[in-house]
């Protein structure tokens, strides 16, 4: 894998819009020079676009695509328009081996079910799982999976959860052993679902895997920072996921509320300002922004729909990371040690 | 109902003693005139810890229970020791109608175990769901439920727990019609699980029901205030509940660490103190305790088992407030409804 590799970028998906795409991608660039871009879309809207980016100009290539998918379009219905789309002409140009990864603030069930059948799966997964980092109080983040992409799981995808976030983790997070958890309502072992003790038991055996395999993990610990890879089905992990971000909000609008009820709050939050806005930054969603979608044959980010430039940026970055990191052969390479028990 | 309902108090369960719990049944008794209440457990402890609260000696009664459930105890094997713990005497009391509640912090699984074989369901209910009040940026709570109790479910416990919760909320929060969410992974029809859209259609269906179904609700939008009870699996909810607990406190943890990184903003935090202890109080988790198991023919409150004095007195408090409303006779009165259609 090339230290400068080409990113294929859906210009269109997204809430926010081409300008923000744009500006996002303008923002990484400035970041990591060596990064190139195939912009996918309407032409016309973003060589003018590329006007307020001089810094693109260089370094991208424009690929004209007709149609959007759309946010609420089904997947079976994005499939059968995939050549025409720029989120399906995107995840083409990962397929043809011209682009290293692609990203797209799109719908990201259309984008799951047309990088499936597209990219296919790696040997031996039977389903892809959505996996991010999340801020902890530790050094390094969390890795989560799956965060939405299976609403139902059995034990065996569990555990294919559990190899492909530790060696997302030995990439992303340069860690030789990841501790990986698997999220549960108890840390006693007779605590779940029938899925999730055989998971267990079975992670609890694989002493060959490249991973310490630490038990249970309840949802108020999740960012103690004591393990580094947290498993889950998509439906929980979805909810965890949401709710930490509705929670993060939700005391931020109370503490807003407290800072400006008296004169007294507003002067000492004035002064206290430059700490809260470090705070603020560490818990911005845009600084953790891109989700990937692991166990396919190539590298597919799904950034949050209503990310603005930083956020864009920041899944950019991670999708380039990913790719100089060889981050497919890696988990290949880890799922083959998981057939060698 | 009596307005001065008489509350068992399991006085040996939880992690912080006996001492704790005489505390707040003390505190809650300062806060309601009218409790009496049984104390349950060591005979000799007991009396000698009542010295401390003089206030509890005219309004209490000590049952003596020569044995208590471990924390780490199978449900099987509490249910057999149910004639000697003080768990087991404390759900007895209310059994024989001696007590209109009762109160313990101990072992979930045994008290539920205990109580569904003891009190048995209500009729039509399959199986009892953990609820609780969660705190909200609107003007009430919001209930959430269930909380743990069942970590599977179909789509006829989602409905049943969707009745009991707006039959709580209708008692505890004095709404005519409360607005009930089912918790999900997206809004839009086609999401979730096969038993939650089947539950959706059902409740979509079930105009007749004193309550508004106002479809499904995600997890960052739990504190919005947006509805009133919240409906879910006991594994769902239970992965909610801790990581709203969990980011709450990592989110203050993080604000400590930003207002001690600097002499400036320890400052600004010193003046702004008086703000944020209102914050910190109305998010305590101890202002905020006590989940009840509904679908049983009795008042059982599960106490958080770290819980302090204050929180024991606010779980007792709220069991008082639901002997008072006749809450178990409102939800029977509901299912009735269901039954109707």
């Amino acid at each position: 894998m090339t230290d400068q590799p080409w990113i294929a970028v859906d210009a269109m998906g997204g809430d926010e819009g081409l300008e923000v795409m744009l500006a996002g991608v303008a923002r990484a660039r400035r970041r990591f020079e060596g990064l190139h871009f195939y912009l996918v879309g309407d032409e016309a809207r973003i060589r003018a676009g590329l006007h307020s980016h001089p810094n693109l100009s260089a370094n991208s290539e424009i690929v004209h695509a007709p149609e959007v998918v759309g946010s609420s379009e089904k997947p079976s219905q994005a499939i059968r328009r995939s050549k025409v789309t720029s989120m399906g002409i995107a995840i083409d140009l990962v397929k043809q081996g011209r682009a290293a990864a692609m990203v797209s603030s799109g719908n990201t069930g259309a984008l799951m079910a047309m990088a499936k059948l597209s990219l296919r799966m790696l040997p031996g997964i039977d389903r892809p799982a959505l996996a991010a980092p999340l801020p902890t109080l530790g050094d390094n983040d969390v890795v989560m999976l799956d965060l939405g992409a299976n609403t139902e799981v059995d034990a065996r995808n569990l555990v294919q959860f559990a190899v492909m976030g530790a060696a997302y983790a030995r990439v992303i997070l340069d860690l030789d052993r990841p501790r990986v958890a698997l999220l549960n309502i108890g840390s006693e072992d007779q605590k779940g679902t029938d899925w999730i003790r055989e998971a267990a038991a079975e992670l609890r055996a694989a002493t060959h895997l490249p991973l310490d395999f630490t038990g249970f993990v309840e949802g108020d610990k999740l960012a103690r920072g004591h393990v580094d890879v947290i498993v889950c089905d998509g439906f929980a992990g979805n909810i965890a996921l949401k709710t930490a971000e509705g929670t993060a909000r939700f005391v931020g609008d109370l503490l807003k509320r407290a800072f400006t009820s008296s004169v007294r709050s507003k002067l000492g939050f004035l002064i206290s300002r430059p700490a809260t806005q470090l705070l603020r930054d560490h818990l911005d969603p845009n600084n953790h922004n891109g989700a990937v979608f692991l166990g396919l044959k190539g590298i597919v980010m799904k950034s949050h729909g209503g990310a603005n430039e930083l956020g864009v940026a920041t899944a950019i970055a991670n999708a380039a990371k990913m790719a100089r990191a060889d981050l497919t052969r890696r988990i290949a390479e880890d799922l083959g040690l998981e057939h060698v028990a």
